[in-house]
């Protein structure tokens, strides 16, 4: 134990949370160089669903604001997230995408990839970890926190050790939710600092309250890092208020010896932006509150209102507490993956289903199929020879990882956009991106990309249809 | 140590840190049966600036408020804050008020009456809590949390030992700018739990982003009894919220035994009043963010925008750093008082005094003449000889009480409002706010009471001219 190190999040996580991944580079730059003074473990700058918000709403090239934002910050490392396999996209990817985006990424500045799995299928996450060490980055290899009969620390610890044999440089545990509470979390961190070697991190959202005292007993339990934003954007669905924690270790053990006053510089800077956000309807107040719920239902807070609203949608909200009921029975039977996107979406949609037909498993959207059938991974627990078979009939399960069955890709790709390219990572915009990237590239040839207008006030959250395509792990929060 | 009980602050403190002290009883009564059935340790309700509120801005009688809400509360003990010898208006009284006051709020319905002194001067402490003593209240004595190098874990166990002695049945320690960090409040539990036998109770505020975090190392400590605010009115300049901290010590020793569900239907029936609030504007939503400065300078936010606003007036935003430094110097020469109102106007605008005429005490306000003469108790450390001659001259400071001075004076009161007078409270109703009760009196006879027009929206805090007058302890950190 000792010296805690904080990842700042308010270049990444903490505007996706809160203003739909809004947040344009030039309204980062003035304060990198602040930010780059300040001793921060990393700073959290890139990655998630600010690749897609660059090129789909703000009109930006994602690979020159990484370049951009390194400029200036020459001492921290910079951090991003990638969704294993999916990349910053919506699919699984070829293995030689996967390792060309990471050099890419490495090649343009980013030093730590933290790398994630939706089913925590390490699998998945396996090919990007593999291409990060090559490229001399930081591996982090994440396990998404949830709860179930299922999930024990003996199983978060076992899932940990195999990361760290994997070759993983840390651990992350992430709770996207804000599920975590923070007795669990000092038995959690204890159990995964008992099993591995090396440095594990923590990161949780303030959506149910509780991310503050998660991280103090967290800190207790010798967790290395935690994440945290600067206070004008920090709280609700974002993350806990940095200066705050910072002044709670002062002088203590955990001291991160990081300095308050010029904390409250770089805070000066933003509070403007932060009140012009929630001005312009960007930043819903809603966004900054507590959401309780998340703790009754141990499941995140955007879910239970989708499954409101689909339930408004078919006129049966009268059956909210059916389907409350049949949510924990479904993800039993889907093998208890973590409630994060998209598997949330799919196990909520089938309880709803379940509930209103009147029979389990009447009705099975093919994301539901998806999962029993393998396409997303391994699922947690293994799910049941009876409901394969109910719901594949005669069709054979995938049992190998997904890309597996994937060919090389990265050749055809470049085939197709080749007319536009002026830098070798175009290839990965148009691979994660298709038809936004295309659209992207005919306005930089054009020389349009400039008569961007104002951000678009989404009030709030964006449209469900940009949702379907922009979603995130952490968007699940947010919707 | 075991089960910690919770103060609910939703119907005083909370509404009077958001909005104002504006929440209507009307606004409250639909409630206070669902929070009485919680299991609460108490429910504040009454007192502070609510009285106030009440007859200035809302056309209510706060009695009737009190009345009504015990009607409804039958299981749960109300909770009032009192301002010791000040009661609940801006002066000090005589005893004969004192008593008749404290009588007269437990005879409507008070069970625990928390009583509080800006200098914590114990004597301005004695005659409410030996009032509330006789008439079988439950008497809490306060101490206002603040550092100094004066102040150490030995002075805090050693007055909360002064205070036990007095009769008082249990003591809180009232952090109204939330200064307390976690680990300090660790210490300073510990030390007075292992003092005093009677139980202790934590009051803090949100606003500099640590109290949720404060409340774990406490209760940890041993604290019996924690304040907290319901979710949507939780934040920010409120209280901690009530629901994550309730998940976060469920299971463990500390379980406060209060059920999640029943929880989330109160604030099911608050969001709502809180989206009005924020939308009309009378809860601004700076009042839900984090503040950090207070843990930079150890004063509370509030004083720190005062300060700025007076050199502002003065075109002298330039002295801004040499007034943080002079503040601490002028605290030292005035004994170290708390910093909460009025003391942090005094030292404050002393402050300024000294910095801009570049002479220290060539200008000396009245007010600050009034601490160093003893008007308002005995400062925690003594002030200098050379300072009292420097700014009293051949005045003789007061050493008694102040109360001591004020000769009975309820008669007196009384013969000036006699034609009234409904009910026997109406002569402390003027006591203690005799302008605006006269025309509370005057509309009740009048009839015209009921033509309130909707909550005038005061664009978040109440315009400068009336703070004055309607100023709270707790009002300091909303200024
Ligand atoms: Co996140
Ligand atoms: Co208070």
């Amino acid at each position: 134990m000792g010296k805690v190190g904080i990842t700042e999040t308010i270049l990444r996580d903490a505007h996706q949370s809160l203003i739909a991944t809004r947040m344009r580079t030039e309204e980062m730059l003035p304060i990198v160089e602040q930010l780059d003074n300040i001793g921060y473990h990393s700073l959290e700058a890139w990655g998630g669903a600010t690749f897609d918000a660059c090129i789909r709403f703000l009109n930006e090239d994602p690979w020159d604001r990484l370049r951009k934002i390194k400029e200036k910050a020459t001492k921290t490392p910079l951090q991003m997230l990638l969704r294993g396999q999916n990349l910053l996209g919506y699919r699984h990817y070829a293995d030689d995408v996967v390792e060309y985006f990471v050099q890419k990424a490495i090649a343009n500045g980013m030093d730590i990839i933290r790398i994630f799995d939706a089913m925590n299928d390490p699998r998945n996450l396996e090919t990007a970890i593999k291409a990060c060490i090559k490229e001399g980055g930081h591996a982090q290899a994440c396990m998404s926190y949830t709860t179930s009969p299922f999930h024990s620390l003996e199983l978060f610890a076992k899932d940990a050790k195999v990361l760290e044999d994997m070759g993983a440089h840390s651990i992350c545990i992430k709770d996207m939710a804000g599920l975590l509470k923070p007795y669990d979390a000092y038995d959690l961190i204890k159990a995964i600092k008992e099993t591995v070697k090396i440095p594990v991190q923590l990161h949780t959202h303030y959506t149910s309250g509780v991310a503050s005292m998660t991280y103090i007993k967290a800190i207790e339990a010798g967790v290395d890092v935690v994440d945290t934003a600067l206070s004008p954007m920090s709280g609700g669905t974002s993350q806990p208020a940095t200066e705050p924690l910072v002044a709670s270790l002062q002088g203590t053990k955990y001291d991160t010896g990081m300095d308050l006053v010029k904390l409250s510089e770089i805070a000066d800077y933003m509070r403007p932006l932060r009140d012009k956000w929630i001005e312009t309807g960007l930043l819903d107040t809603k966004m900054l509150g507590v959401d309780a719920n998340a703790l009754i239902y141990q499941v995140p807070g955007g879910m239970l209102s989708n499954l409101v609203s689909q339930l408004k949608q078919s006129n049966a909200l009268d059956k909210y507490d059916e389907v409350l009921k049949e949510v924990p029975r479904v993800r039993e039977d889907f093998g208890f993956p973590p409630l994060v996107t998209p598997s949330s979406q799919i196990v909520g949609t089938q309880a709803v289903f379940n509930v209103l037909m009147g029979e389990r498993y009447k009705m099975v959207p093919k994301e539901s199929k998806g999962v029993v059938k393998g396409e997303y991974g391994k699922t947690p627990a293994p799910i049941s020879a009876e409901l394969t078979k109910k719901i594949l009939g005669d069709e054979e399960p995938i049992t190998c990882r997904p890309a597996d069955l994937i060919a090389p890709e990265l050749h055809t790709i470049r085939a197709k956009i080749e007319e536009y390219i002026i830098q070798d990572e175009d290839v990965l915009t148009y691979a994660l991106l298709p038809q936004v990237a295309e659209k992207f590239f005919k306005m930089r040839k054009d020389g349009t990309l400039n008569q961007v207008e104002e951000t678009p006030a989404p009030k709030a959250a964006p449209a469900k249809t940009e949702v379907a395509e922009e979603d995130d792990d952490e968007l699940v929060a947010v919707l």
